[in-house]
């Protein structure tokens, strides 16, 4: 009974509501660990669901939400989060009494804002953000490993249902996580300084450098192994997702950019007025964060992301 | 007779001041396209030069530059740029009729200004450049295939001779390199966008995340996979040699800066009021500089630079 029991999955039906890199690659996920009997998702887009069928990722396609989440017993919003109010008042009335309803955003404070009011008495709703992705968009872009050694924040509400945040959690541990439960406008704060800031300044470099009148766009293309290339990964993240993560982490983003621009304008006049003392201090504190996120395993310690590494890519013929 | 002369080497001897990162990776591809009789090379540390010699990367180490250059047809300077001005002093009074040096500084006119009063008649000066590298330092940090399809840029003075920087420009592409020629001016103020502010953003967005009262440094590198690692990468570069960079290339870097800041302003200002179609429209701009970069071969396409590829890491064991 025991053995039984270890194999039936954790939910009967998932429904994934948008199917993008996160939706995929927890479908990914779900299926390597096998945590659902079905996994369904919408997208009001033809070409994904056509897409997302191919690939194996879901076996029923919704071109609505509502429609989607019916019978289900988790059900995932990974949408951009603009969309959450609709797609909430959409699917409140359908939901399975019981059921988990879940979410992917990048914020978290205007997600219990824009989703909390619409779930109904009995389903429970635990906001839950992935710290993982790549730059790339779309069904086709997910893979299984996405979430292997990540951590995974929930936001649950003070009065959340804990048997519901503990299942929660031990899904997202078998997706391959680390879970951490925090306050959701805490998260916004942690995540406006990892993620949502780094996001801005690489998005604005890069069309800083895109507009200059002395430097041109192939020059900026040809030497980017400078240093710039780096932030152009970042800055090919996909522009409604951020959009909606802006517009919806106003405070605490306008908060970080504050504290990134004053110290901005420590560096500018050390090197306006030559003083090597502060910037070489400056430098060498940062060259620690690296050690300990290389130690805690959230980056890989070779050399340049290990992009360099002489069999991959092939080196190019001798000119 | 035309095969013999294929198989001689360029250079009868190249002195290497200076046993880095970049030292040695042009070490290691010159032997690997054998074109060098002999390489040796100088280090005030004698770690270092201990180091250079375990690895092969030097014949013979001396301790200071003068010593090295002697009967060298081919000098090239990987010390950081604030030393080159005491480098070029000494080593002037011992450089060899006809010899070329060369170094491969991130700065040009500075280095044109320091290192160039001291360079005799009869020894051709050409400074270089090449955008390469990794946030590694060290004589053990080098690698033969660092400048396989990176750009070396050299700013010959107007007056120089055509056949040395014609020699020199075929031993950087016989180290596996494409060769640019620029104005000294110019390469520094292409660099400072490509380059020395998207390191001083780096450095500075890790200092500002280190000096948050209210988000922990373990917060901070738990979530680091949300962009901020990214950062941190370029932040672990080696802060000598990029004090020295800020110090020789303050025109430039301010202009940059002052436009990145212009262009920053704009979008705090979208943020604040909440207009996501500037952000929006901002955030697409910046993908297509991604696609380019990939197409002239200066990235790799694979998400998030290939690290988060299944077998590098091998997936941790589930908790």
């Amino acid at each position: 009974m025991t053995a039984a029991k270890a194999n039936t999955p954790m939910f009967s039906r998932i429904a994934l509501i948008g199917i993008g890199l996160i939706g995929s690659s927890i479908s990914h996920a779900c299926r390597r660990a096998n945590l659902a009997r079905e996994i369904v998702g919408s997208s009001a887009t033809a070409a994904t669901r056509q897409k997302a069928l191919d690939l194996g990722l879901i076996s029923e396609a919704f071109d609505n939400a509502a429609d989607a989440v019916a019978g289900a017993d988790l059900v995932i919003l990974c949408a951009p989060v603009g969309a959450y109010a609709a797609i909430a008042a959409a699917i409140g009335p359908h939901l399975t009494p019981g059921a988990i309803v879940t979410d992917v955003g990048s914020v978290k404070a205007a997600v219990v804002r824009d989703v909390g009011p619409h779930i109904p008495a009995g389903v429970h709703f635990i906001p839950g953000h992935p710290i993982a992705g790549t730059e790339q968009s779309g069904p086709e872009a997910g893979f299984a490993e996405l979430y292997d050694n990540r951590w995974c924040i929930l936001t649950p509400a003070a009065d959340a249902d804990p048997a519901a945040t503990a299942k929660l959690k031990l899904f997202w541990e078998r997706l391959g996580s680390q879970v951490e439960i925090m306050d959701a406008v805490h998260h916004d704060l942690v995540l406006a300084i990892t993620s949502h800031v780094p996001h801005l300044i690489a998005f604005n470099i890069v069309n800083t450098a895109a507009h200059l009148e002395r430097v041109t766009d192939s020059e900026v293309i040809k030497f980017s192994a400078g240093g710039f290339r780096d932030f152009t990964r970042i800055a090919a993240s996909d522009p409604v997702m951020w959009r909606d993560v802006f517009l919806n982490n106003k405070d605490a983003v306008l908060e970080m950019l504050g504290r990134f621009s004053e110290d901005l304008t420590v560096l500018q006049r050390a090197i306006r007025f030559g003083d090597g003392d502060v910037l070489q201090r400056m430098f060498t504190d940062a060259r620690s964060i690296r050690r300990s996120i290389i130690q805690a395993g959230q980056d890989t310690a070779a050399p340049d992301f290990g992009r360099s590494r002489p069999a991959d890519p092939p080196s190019p013929a001798k000119r």
